[in-house]
């Protein structure tokens, strides 16, 4: 896993986090303005630094990206917004940029003061360690983890005209994960040469494709964050010709990020891949899709390694999307266990054996009405996950 | 807790559970032709004693209510509905009534059929155990129990001229619980003499404010149904001058009924109750209330006796209704956590505290923009909850 072309990466441990050595602080910075745009969370209550972001996107002059785990700095009210602008400053001043080139993000607890005198230590020590080698990206990726129990990199390379551009991306999360995102970070690099618009509408469509369509318990943060930062130091241009395959490329790095959050979820044992079929639209898919996935019923029985389609069905049901129970297909892992309006007879056991002892469990549904469909990604819940956010705060 | 005039009761076990000795059927007969009405679950896989109470209901001639648990007799197709009609046919040949004054319910594992010779001889014995005592009435309320730990009654007596008339409900619930129902069943008896049309009003009304404000994790099952029975024994009648006090008292039944079951919600350690006020409408009050209560992460902070404000505010902010930042005060046990834009200074352990040695957590969310509001209420979400439904069904 490599940085793009023109792009050092760090992450050091300033302090925030109080009760383990781990990274704090990550920090990437482009040797060039680089093309920036955003997706930023839906929730009302959008944290600090997403407020700054949607400012300063979509920009052609980007050249850092400064992001703490530990601290949300969300519902931190005007001190906050102040906090997050000085993030910027301090980010700036020791990389020697302008601070208005410069982005920011935080993750962790909400409704506490980042406490900057440790920030601004850790930024200047982020900006000291920067580098372009794997354990650097590495290290930026650690710095931006909260519950997560390993970081999250993904990378592509495509051809453009003979060389290639590079397109790499790390993310975090772990919980407080629902679709328009979550407590959800991720940062797409390419050294690609792509115009505003284009770099927009590739992570647009990227996004909805990827982290909207993942959940870990259907909570929308006020943190979530999706960047791309294209610098062009590849000399390769995306024009309408190279299109198809850029967006390609960058939707499979954040699908692969995307897929690796609820695979990753708090006390998760079973990453659970819902396929809708032969709905009505793909709205009507995505809706039943993350209706399934958010049932705490269907979570709980696959913790269980119990085929119990039942729950399945019936959160079909009250998805409010157009079904008909006779059109209906539910396959678990293969096994047929609904059609015809009824249940199918089939081998419980060996279906219960196959959920056990597999990390994935597949749930496939056709609703044999018309083409719309949609994939979605989740997590069963487990005992750990309520252990883990009830004793998260204190 | 007395049955009204001319209604008898009796519980039995018959062997639909299998694993306890618990009673599994349960039957309510009026001496007299009732006015039934209903409200039913929006998922669109009603479940076949759904199917046969929509079709039969408002009815004037009701006599009898069969009910199993053990099994949900849903997604069973057409060998489902001639069993939910068989049971109607068996209760009424026991009873000597008509078939089609007969309602039918049914709660319990989704997907399997009716062992239907065991349900005959249950409705057998069920009929000839009926009787007008408390102990009666408490062994029809058992004879819908799933999971919950213990049975749920309310009653309420009113006066109406003079003498008075009584109103008693028995509900069941415990999971799957969502507004616009779950698997949650309800069934409201009175002695007053009620138009179809006056009952119908009543109970949508009472429900609304009640059964469709609570949530366990915010599953609409495929069974739910609350009746009411109206059988006019007391010689008292509801007119127009008597409403209000009557609708008052099914509200109070109802809601008494609707509380204790996230209050026995599965593995719940804690009843939380939130309150809305200052909404833009009732409905976003409702919106807020939902959201906030099926929020996972709000449920387990307080299972964790966490007062951790800022899944809280999050959850508001992505309820997707109107919300002012600088406008909204939240507190939790009367102690203030954020208003004017930011956190409060609070005494967290305290709050703590009191959130571990009460058994009910009051959310108190005032958005100060208009006078919509709505009470809501749920259960923290505990480690015993994922136990209980990884278990369930193998």
């Amino acid at each position: 896993m490599n940085l793009p072309k023109g792009f050092r990466a760090s992450g050091v441990h300033s302090g925030i986090k109080k009760a383990s050595k781990r990274e704090d602080i990550a920090l990437i910075l482009s040797d060039r303005p680089a093309v920036g745009v955003g997706v930023y969370t839906q929730n009302v209550f959008r944290a600090a630094p997403v407020l700054l972001d949607v400012e300063r996107t979509p920009s052609t002059s980007i050249r850092a990206v400064v992001a703490n785990s530990g601290n949300a700095n969300a519902c931190t009210g005007e001190v906050g917004m102040q906090n997050a602008l000085r993030m910027t400053e301090i980010a700036a001043a020791a990389c020697e940029v302008n601070a208005s080139d410069v982005l920011v993000l935080s993750t962790g607890i909400i409704g506490e003061q980042l406490p900057m005198e440790t920030v601004e230590r850790g930024i200047e020590a982020a900006a000291k360690s920067l580098g372009d080698s794997t354990d650097s990206l590495e290290s930026a990726a650690r710095g931006i983890m909260t519950t997560d129990t390993h970081h999250k990199i993904a990378s592509k390379r495509i051809e453009l005209s003979g060389d290639g551009v590079t397109i790499t991306g790390i993310a975090k999360g772990a919980a407080m994960i629902g679709p328009n995102m979550a407590t959800m970070l991720g940062i797409i690099l390419t050294d690609a040469n792509v115009s505003p618009e284009i770099a927009n509408k590739v992570l647009r469509n990227a996004v909805e494709k990827s982290f909207h369509s993942i959940s870990v318990e259907g909570h929308t943060s006020t943190n979530d964050t999706v960047l791309l930062l294209a610098n062009g130091a590849s000399g390769k241009t995306v024009d309408e010709n190279k299109l198809k395959s850029f967006e390609e490329a960058v939707t499979s790095v954040c699908v692969d990020l995307a897929k690796s959050i609820p695979n990753d979820g708090e006390g998760a044992t079973h990453l659970i891949e819902i396929r809708i079929t032969g709905a009505d639209s793909d709205e009507d898919a995505r809706t039943i899709a993350k209706t399934v996935a958010d049932s705490a019923l269907v979570k709980t029985a696959i913790c269980g390694a119990d085929p119990n389609w039942g729950r399945i069905v019936s959160a079909v049901g009250y998805a409010k999307a157009k079904v008909d129970a006779n059109t209906l297909q539910l396959n678990m892992n293969d096994t047929l266990l609904f059609a015809d309006g009824g249940p199918v007879k089939f081998d419980a056991e060996s279906l219960s054996e196959s959920i056990r002892t597999n990390r994935t469990t597949r749930v496939e549904i056709d609703l044999g009405i018309g083409d719309g469909h949609a994939d979605f990604w989740t997590c069963d819940l487990t005992q750990e996950y309520v252990t883990i956010n009830a004793d998260y705060h204190t």
